[in-house]
């Protein structure tokens, strides 16, 4: 098999390749003056089975129409298997109906990814499992929580205990708190009337322990430093934070490095540039994971 | 009917929908803090019969996104038919096979439209007609060259050559020269050896006469220049340029400013931002004839 990259995770891309001793496909993206993208592949890859690795994070409609441009040209290229793989799954947040006439931009895009050519899909985290029965092709989601975990467990922190930021978060720090061998706590929010300001309730034992809140993504990061603040005033001793998919859009970086939270681990299924990588920050890999996946 | 703008053509759907004295479908397209597109359809469309225009140009992949996101909301809001009036369709010069591996977007973008929920097309000028039967729903394509011939007789220019850009454009002039009542010439390229720079020619009637160079798109305005130059080194009395689509990337805006071109002539099937109004460059409304079409 062969494995390309494009434009979302070179680095990654390279680490996984490593893993698995094999050889980066030669491809490259280039754009054309008014911006339409140019993809060429340059050796054969008839009869392949081919890996193409893109998360379609920020600029994801940019990541988005590389990905399909690449699969369309594999398959014209006479590849046997196109396998994709999305560390990242971006629109995995538009997945239902919320309000009337909303598009489902997360199945839009597996009906895009289908009709390009894409014949099985390897991700991470989806933000709703569901989403892996929007394909009609083989989905494996693979879980960021055992790595995430292994890395606190080496930190041998005392006293800990799991914390959701939201209800949504519940089956999430679930397994986390599993793999940790710790209680959980969850931050409990309402609305008692609408237009009548949210009220925060932590539910769980943390006074004097040390909190690791975890999400699937963290985007601007209003959740989880509203978490983290709750958690401290209420007597928790140190709070801690992890996710897999680190967004960290608009104020995210300055939300963070002004919070209470001591320390972030994300993983590398979006790629920070430079001034992203603040030292409360610290990224995991996930290559090893994919490779096995591959 | 209803009618719907995205992002990429405001001003021509508010005159088209001027022009038929109906009313334009309330709508909205925002960003989410990740740059991702978010859709809302602000009145019933159960039933109906919709219309969605939008140019695929600059930026082409976020204005196809949108599109895509656009027809997916439509489709599941239970409109009837979904309508898609495309004046510019871009990735149009991807549209076959000329390098091995090469992908062919055009085809792509065609089944990503149908995939999204399109009914029926409706375009101008595309690159190549061919690129009609890359749909399996109806495709109406609508011709710039009557527009723009009904401006230049206006103009009484005597003695008129309609000049072709190059050989692939000997076709469009036929049209032209058709509406004009004029000859035609065309500049004839060929590359003596591979890695030998080519050799240009114009073949046809041009001493003395007005020329009108016509094509179908101008992007970086290289071959429209270069045309121009040889005609008026050659002996032509003036030189005037049209097109239907102005996409204007790059060096094309300085390239046109400098060159021989005494008025160039275009359509608004792309919206061209302020600093692209050079006072050389006329745009003409394609808002009747898209009306028409509706
Ligand atoms: N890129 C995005 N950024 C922020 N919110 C989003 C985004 N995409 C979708 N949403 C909204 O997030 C909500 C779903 O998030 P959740 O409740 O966490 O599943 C819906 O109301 C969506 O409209
Ligand atoms: N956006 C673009 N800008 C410039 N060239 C392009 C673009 N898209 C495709 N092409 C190239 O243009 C050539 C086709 O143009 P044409 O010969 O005019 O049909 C092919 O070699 C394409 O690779």
């Amino acid at each position: 098999f062969k494995i390309f990259t494009l434009s979302s995770n070179p680095t990654l891309t390279h680490e996984v390749v490593q893993h698995l001793g094999c050889e980066l496909g030669k491809s490259s993206v280039k754009r054309f003056s008014d911006g339409e993208i140019q993809v060429s592949i340059e050796e054969s890859v008839r009869g392949c089975e081919v890996y193409v690795l893109q998360s379609t994070a920020q600029p994801g409609n940019e990541h988005v129409m590389e990905l399909l441009i690449m699969l369309d040209a594999l398959k014209r290229a006479s590849a046997k298997k196109i396998n994709v793989v999305i560390p990242y799954y971006g629109y995995a947040r538009q997945d239902r109906k919320a309000r009337s006439r909303e598009p489902i931009t997360a199945k839009l895009i597996a009906n895009l990814l289908e009709a390009a050519g894409a014949t099985r899909v390897v991700t991470m985290d989806l933000h709703a499992p569901q989403i892996q029965g929007f394909f009609d092709i083989p989905v494996d989601q693979l879980l960021g929580v055992p790595i995430v975990a292994d890395y606190f467990k080496a930190k041998q922190l005392e006293d800990v205990v799991v914390v959701a930021p939201d209800n949504g978060g519940v089956i999430r720090a679930r397994k986390m708190a599993d793999e940790m061998n710790a209680p959980i706590a969850f931050i409990d929010k309402r609305r008692p009337r609408p237009n009548v300001s949210e009220v925060m309730n932590i539910v769980g034992e943390f006074e004097g322990k040390n909190a690791i809140i975890i999400d699937d993504l963290i985007d601007t990061a209003g959740t989880i430093t509203s978490a983290a603040n709750a958690l401290i005033e209420n007597g928790a001793n140190a709070v801690y934070a992890c996710c897999t998919h680190p967004v960290l859009s608009g104020p995210a970086i300055s939300r963070i490095d002004g919070s209470p939270i001591k320390e972030l681990v994300v993983t590398n299924t979006i790629e920070l540039p430079e001034e992203k990588m603040i030292d409360k920050i610290t990224t995991l890999s996930v290559a090893p994971l994919v490779a096995e996946a591959i």
